[in-house]
């Protein structure tokens, strides 16, 4: 595009390659960050420069964090015994945002897809494996998707957890809370009907 | 929110100050900086900090640049007697898209809104007029917004330029391409009849 100059260009594109932004969105969005006071526009910058450089994988549960340990892992007030595995750092700010899970993470950052050949290897399963043992462990909640390879890295993950003691369990599927019976897709009715509880 | 690291949560608030984005897509945007490669992180921090320190106003038309006037009005293809007036930059782009107009044009940056106090004095009108004698114009299409503000910017213009002799026009109002007249709102429909055309 002939019409504008190439640091506008170069910026657009930036915001263009973020997940569900279009062409116009990013255009806004590079013109609206040139339209705010310089100072905050660098300050824009260094945000990014600084969680590039300072955040890295929590040494114990793998979520990001500036420090060695995130602030999860390292406060008291959580259960070490209890691990709720996730499959990347959005599912854990979902979960936490609950605010009914006192125990902790283990963000996997990714899911088994022999399809997009990726194996156990390329997830967190290996340091999943070596909190058993070190923090006495009882049980482990699966939080992965219920797409294929969510399922598939449960079942995985799960099967090799048992034979250490550990118990697995599920997060249930059912009816969302204040839909209407009549709105629900019939798989999850399926799935609420298998995992129905008694009154 | 205690459970992600300050960085972290210092980049999720820069993105959620952006137009229409809210706390979840600020997130999801944040978390894809992170999951790149460390050097396109950085790229785009770069971006930005280039386009704030290299771009400003055209001296010509206010249309960001990084030089001293902007590909349009450097292009010996444009004709410099004909000038388009947009309110901002996105106007211009919206614009240039048409690959219709061959002339120049003015950037606003703003409208002249009583209630906001904005005056004739906040926007580029200074500098529209003093192009007009310098390149001999003889044509300025009021490109304006359907806005309360951006029609009185269009009066007030208009009125300024007349004296001088020049030919001020305005966009269309009418029926949008590929519409059906059912679905058009009665306003539209009225300038449309008000502005119809010999066949």
């Amino acid at each position: 595009m002939e019409y504008s100059a190439a640091p506008l260009q170069r910026l657009i594109e930036q915001f263009q390659k973020m997940p569900g932004i279009g062409a116009k969105t990013a255009q806004r969005m590079a013109l609206f960050v040139l339209g705010e006071p310089k100072e905050e526009a660098r300050d824009f910058a260094l945000a990014i420069t600084e969680a590039v450089d300072k955040l890295h994988r929590c040494s114990v549960c793998c979520n990001l964090t500036d420090g060695e340990v995130c602030p999860i892992c390292k406060s008291s007030l959580r259960n070490r015994k209890t691990v709720c595995v996730v499959e990347n750092v959005e599912s854990l700010m979902a979960m936490e945002k609950t605010n009914e899970f006192k125990g902790t993470y283990h963000v996997l950052h990714g899911v088994i897809s022999p399809l997009d050949e990726v194996g156990p290897d390329d997830i967190t399963v290996k340091e999943l494996l070596s909190r058993i043992t070190a923090d006495e462990v009882n049980e482990v909640i699966m939080a992965t998707g219920s797409s294929v390879e969510g399922e598939l890295t449960a079942m995985y993950i799960s099967k090799l957890l048992k034979p250490l003691g550990v118990r697995v369990t599920r997060l249930a599927y059912g009816l969302p809370v204040g839909s209407d019976l009549q709105y629900a897709d019939s798989v999850t009715l399926a799935r609420a009907l298998q995992g129905r509880l008694e009154l």
